[in-house]
């Protein structure tokens, strides 16, 4: 199962008649992270038919912005109507819990699971959820309000185990993960039978950032450097980058210019401001400085 | 301009592939009333070429339940960025001030107008806005939390002036206003021409009343007796009666029941649950109780 990514809504602040504030899920490994949650989240994943999403138990906020939040308690209400037992853990900067946690015990007061909300800190890069199969650490970017993105990070996987190569040695079962771990096999006769005669390498782990919103920002640079996918705003065209700054947010070129100068592999931009009606121009000036940029769309799941 | 209603959404609690919660625009004389506020109002708004509704100046809400109210914010956030500077004043059971004020407070901090949250009683049937044009009353309901539901009555309009016969009695320009509200004209020599011979009766003040969500509640015939249109929620099917009363909610038979016992003229039929794909059973058994019935359906305008 490789990782994808659905794009549930891609817009910015004010809504048009095709753009619903931002929302998306990243899925690794069975497990679904959806990151930031404007409002119409639920009335999204409904259209799309993943409502409820079955594997959420994450839920990402980049900063408590309207566009970025106002779907969290409708979808949480739903999830409880919906009969959800298993908790659901918010990552937030502050003051989430002032203001999320008098709206669930109003609107949500008879749900049948737990809501943790976990305010982070938005101006360090640190890690803030890690299990075996994913590491999930904050990025600290520059909007007009504390805000951060958030880096995905696949765990390594295990090593390939060559079943034909490992039958000849008489391999037990029982020794199998621990060459998949790496180690090598010792026979009974005392002979050691290399690792890397045993196994290939797996594929390296995925790395997927989310970095919205922002104004150009090269100090996200070293922690994003790589990554398979980049997710970075792009709420403007270079000729409004004057009107980009004051709001703290970035451009077509701008956001290119972060994934080149970062080596990332993959660049997808979004954001973009009601003002535009069509955004072949955000594709064409990020293509200019990084060709593999691809426009953010609504309703839409990337492959990887 | 003939009176009309703008349904934005017409769903239940949950959201399906096809519905979202309620919300919809009753327009009189030049004015937008916006009735319920379910989250994604403001996207459907934007949907249909109405965001912002530029003669929206009062908000009503049924009750504090999830899905009749969690648009407010992102609608009136959004027409802070729209540089709205007219007051807008809320109306809403209590307790919409606890609840709302602190995410105006927080989300809407900067916005260039002024909300006025306006708790009612919704356990009476009381005017709570009047003007020249409209006067506006709520319905007590009888659901699962404090709900109520809102009647907008037509104010009388003046009476038709006759100009061809005025003209013949050589009415001054002055005279006519009076004329229109009921006079009679006394001529320089002191005869009467009466006002029955000046003007013709205007067309009848048009009634609207909106009940969602109540169970089957015969307490509000009295209230919404022969109103030109009677909009009542059907949540279930009467194969789910037991359920509708369980959850406050009314079958299709029940809100036909209520507007043939309230002699009303034509009734629409929304709030559907989540339940069901298609409504036309919802038609069949409402007609046969009441023929005037139809389905109340997403962005939908119905003129009058």
């Amino acid at each position: 199962m490789f990782p994808k990514l659905t794009i549930l809504n891609c817009g910015s602040a004010k809504p048009t008649d095709t753009q619903s504030p931002s929302s998306q899920i990243f899925h690794l490994r069975a497990k679904d992270y959806l990151i930031d949650c404007g409002e119409g989240t639920q009335l999204t994943m409904a259209q799309m038919g993943i409502l409820p999403p079955s594997r959420l138990n994450n839920i990402f906020i980049s900063h408590l912005h309207a566009d970025h939040c106002l779907g969290l308690i409708g979808l949480l209400s739903t999830l409880g109507m919906l009969h959800r037992t298993a908790d659901i853990n918010i990552f937030a900067p502050a003051p989430a819990k002032k203001i999320l946690q008098p709206q669930l015990d109003f609107f949500c007061d008879d749900i049948t699971y737990k809501i943790n909300i976990n305010e982070i800190n938005p101006r360090k890069n640190e890690i803030i959820l890690e299990d075996n199969t994913i590491r999930i650490s904050t990025i600290p970017l520059k909007h007009k309000v504390p805000c951060c993105g958030y880096l995905f990070e696949e765990q390594q996987k295990l090593r390939h185990y060559c079943k034909d190569i490992g039958d000849r040695f008489n391999i037990p079962i029982a020794y199998i993960n621990k060459i998949k771990q790496g180690e090598d096999y010792i026979t009974e006769q005392g002979d050691t039978i290399p690792n890397s005669l045993l196994t290939t390498d797996p594929e390296p782990p995925f790395r997927y950032a989310y970095c919205s919103d922002t104004a150009y920002y090269e100090k996200i640079i070293p922690i994003i450097e790589g990554v398979d996918c980049l997710y970075h705003e792009a709420t403007f065209l270079t000729e409004r980058q004057q009107r980009a700054k004051e709001t703290g947010h970035s451009t077509a070129t701008q956001a290119a210019t972060i994934a080149k100068m970062a080596k990332v592999k993959q660049l997808i931009i979004g954001h973009f401001s009601s003002r535009y009606q069509q955004f072949e121009d955000f594709l064409k000036e990020a293509q200019e400085i990084f060709p593999n940029t691809r426009l953010a769309t609504k309703q839409t799941i990337i492959n990887f």
